[in-house]
């Protein structure tokens, strides 16, 4: 009898393994992996510091390499790989699907791919370097080549036959595929449909209208047909219809959570396939354009407060309160910026509905100014007790308020018009116009108004 | 023969629909929603402002409503249903699956969906309340309860043509379940395998060693487990193993994009449902709260400003630098913070490795104290021709790289064991921090040194 799943039962077995690692049993440890599934022993690797992987992966069954390695992120992969004696590799990535393969050889540097790929066999070779000759994010990169095809005059009884024979069928199979004798597509059979028709039902009556994936779609756009149409596989055809693969819905998962990590890792200044458990150093270096960028524009942000170095010293109060606008610039900004970019990844804001949703932004902006205007107007009048301040601080904010919502609406529309990403560089661009204006809007007004 | 999907085609379609709504050309467009799918009418309603979608809805197919409700997400739906007649929700609330029933059910105020209840007919009553009984974001609550039993004992023929006649299966249907004289689970034979099994085998044997979920599991977990084992379907169990319904990857599908754009909406400060092109006043109230708590730290960094008074009236170059210290901190730290987010998420960090963690985080935090000091005091020193202000600030900029990298890893964890939502409230605290630290040690040091 199986038993319900325990997700701590095997977390405690992950604890179990840590423990005998760290009183350098091997023995013990090297016992303990043969009980875990490839996909545990992945979650175990990614879950350990850099120092224990190197540890751990000679005490893994080398039959269950390509399996493992299948399921580690990108770093993690290579980091390992980077320790394997050739021959290993290339054993590990000639049992791997195909697109698990290519995705492999992609991640690694031009000439280890190579290498390796000089060092496989003749079949092996061919189907990696057509996946990799599709591109990273297509359809092609991501489809596997295992699809079982039917001729569409036969009938249920003998393709029922055939596949009793056959013995087993490809992971995931939901859908067999019909193809014309010039092997272009005709449609998909459910493998349901086969089993509830009666025997003598010819396959063509069976093919229900589907619809199939051109080989260059980009990925993005794959997991969007998805996740809209609720598939678990689709067929993917050349610009001739030819069937060159299929695309099955666990590979789409990867670049939905691939997808959705990427936005959050982006605009926090992050590589999104970093690592948790890398060494110091590295993340250190990882982290460092984003942090040098952002020490760029606070030295700009610093540049338009020195322009009023006069004002700053004739009233202290000033310099006390220069932060608020700004930071409150960015929030705004960067709410209305994380909606854009959302949008435009679900395929919800496009160039027609562009014009309205700034308009709508821009009118939230106008909105957003009256309501922290008066508050924070108010606050200052009867912190700083003086009413001029305030109103100083309330026409910054309104100006400052304004731009944020216009910014945050175009300039992800603007960066996506010059093949930008968005989600990598509209953060900090956003803040730095923020700031800017921000100070512009405070100082400015106090100087003139003020002094 | 099935055409390749074009996207442009759908695209085509919905922006024709658009324009010939814009002629107020109410007959065309009821013509043309009649070639759309629910899943793509849902995608026009989500795209289209809220005005628009209130003129389109009546033009729908009734029939099509409980398909087209299903795909939408909380927020668009509950405007729609609040246009909705009474009758006409139960009709399409009876016709939808029991997960997307319950889901609709949960997000509706509580005194309309207990009215709707009250007009569900028995059936359909019982498998909502049931469904609601599990509390939301569990497994019995995106579960569905449409799966397929055997006996043990019987053989694969017995089975498929006891299918043929039954005609069809439960859409997603990859594994159907065996299940024991007290209808305890004994384990799930994939589809697959009674077409290739010869057909006298009794079904017992080909049970795989599956493994089910327990009915109060959190559906985030049921969605790691998906994801790591490559899933397409899961038994779910009571706490005697009685099978109680299915979970499908479509919906675990939907749980992985929600639980990805909520970090990052979170983050930025938004509801997760906020629809895109609601109302300018409605979305101008769902984004109050954030930028309330924004200024009320900003009030506070100045109220920590403002102990600094006298030095900041001697030296105007200190309210210049002010932002530079506390701006890098705030990076870093959210740099930390996101990373933590996400390996929690992921089961990466867990309770035995966050000591290491943390120590990592310190560690980065120190080498980017070193770096960044030693670059921001090189430029100020040149900047501003001072040495000693150069000093200053590499030393702020030290302290608050080290508490940037020690927030940063240690709130998440603490907000997890106080479950509070780290992604929701981690980034405001986190700044907060980093701001007060980084003014603190910045106009301190000056105050002590400078003066």
């Amino acid at each position: 009898m199986p038993e319900t799943f325990e997700a701590k039962s095997t977390k405690s077995q992950l604890h179990a393994i840590d423990d005998a690692l760290e009183d350098d049993n091997t023995g013990l440890v090297k016992e303990m992996l043969q009980q875990l599934q490839p996909c545990d022993i992945a979650l175990l690797l990614e879950s350990s510091r850099s120092r224990n992987r190197l540890v751990l992966w000679p005490l893994i069954e080398p039959e269950l390499y390509s399996d493992v390695l299948e399921e580690l992120s990108e770093d993690v992969r290579n980091g390992i790989i980077n320790t394997m004696l050739p021959e290993k590799i290339t054993d590990a990535l000639e049992e791997m699907d195909t697109d698990d393969l290519v995705e492999t050889l992609s991640t690694l540097p031009e000439s280890v791919s190579q290498d390796l790929l000089a060092t496989m066999d003749e079949q092996d070779r061919q189907r990696a370097e057509l996946g990799l000759s599709y591109g990273e994010e297509t359809a092609g990169f991501i489809m596997n080549t295992d699809t079982i095809t039917l001729r569409p005059k036969i009938n249920v009884d003998v393709i029922l036959r055939y596949l009793r024979l056959k013995g087993e069928m490809p992971e995931h199979t939901d859908t067999l595929y019909v193809v014309d004798s010039e092997d272009k597509l005709m449609g998909g059979v459910a493998i349901t449909k086969l089993i509830t028709a009666a025997p003598d039902t010819p396959v063509e009556s069976l093919i229900k209208d589907s619809i199939s994936i051109p080989v260059d779609m980009e990925d993005g756009e794959v997991a969007n047909l998805f996740e809209r149409y609720n598939w678990l596989s689709a067929p993917v055809v050349d610009s001739n219809n030819h069937l060159v693969g299929r695309i099955t819905i666990d590979d789409v998962v990867d670049i939905i959570r691939e997808d959705a990590e990427h936005s959050m890792m982006s605009m926090a200044g992050l590589d999104d396939e970093e690592d948790t458990f890398a060494p110091v150093v590295k993340s250190t270096q990882r982290r460092t354009l984003w942090l040098g960028v952002n020490l760029f524009t606070a030295l700009m942000a610093a540049a338009v407060s020195d322009m009023f170095e006069a004002t700053l010293s004739e009233l202290a109060v000033l310099a006390i309160l220069n932060t608020i606008v700004p930071s409150m610039g960015g929030v705004a900004g960067n709410q209305t910026l994380t909606l854009v970019i959302r949008g435009m990844a679900l395929g919800h804001v496009t160039a027609r509905n562009a014009r309205w949703l700034l308009s709508k932004e821009l009118a939230i902006g106008f909105l957003n100014g009256i309501i922290w205007s008066v508050l924070i107007a108010s606050v200052i009048a009867l912190w700083k007790q003086d009413f001029m301040l305030g109103a100083v601080i309330a026409f910054a904010m309104m100006i400052n308020m304004i731009a944020a919502g216009l910014a945050g609406a175009s300039l992800p529309m603007i960066m996506r018009r010059l093949n930008i990403d968005p989600a990598l560089a509209g953060s900090v661009i956003l803040t730095t116009i923020t700031d800017v204006v921000g100070i512009f809007a405070f100082l400015g007004t106090a100087t003139w108004l003020l002094l």
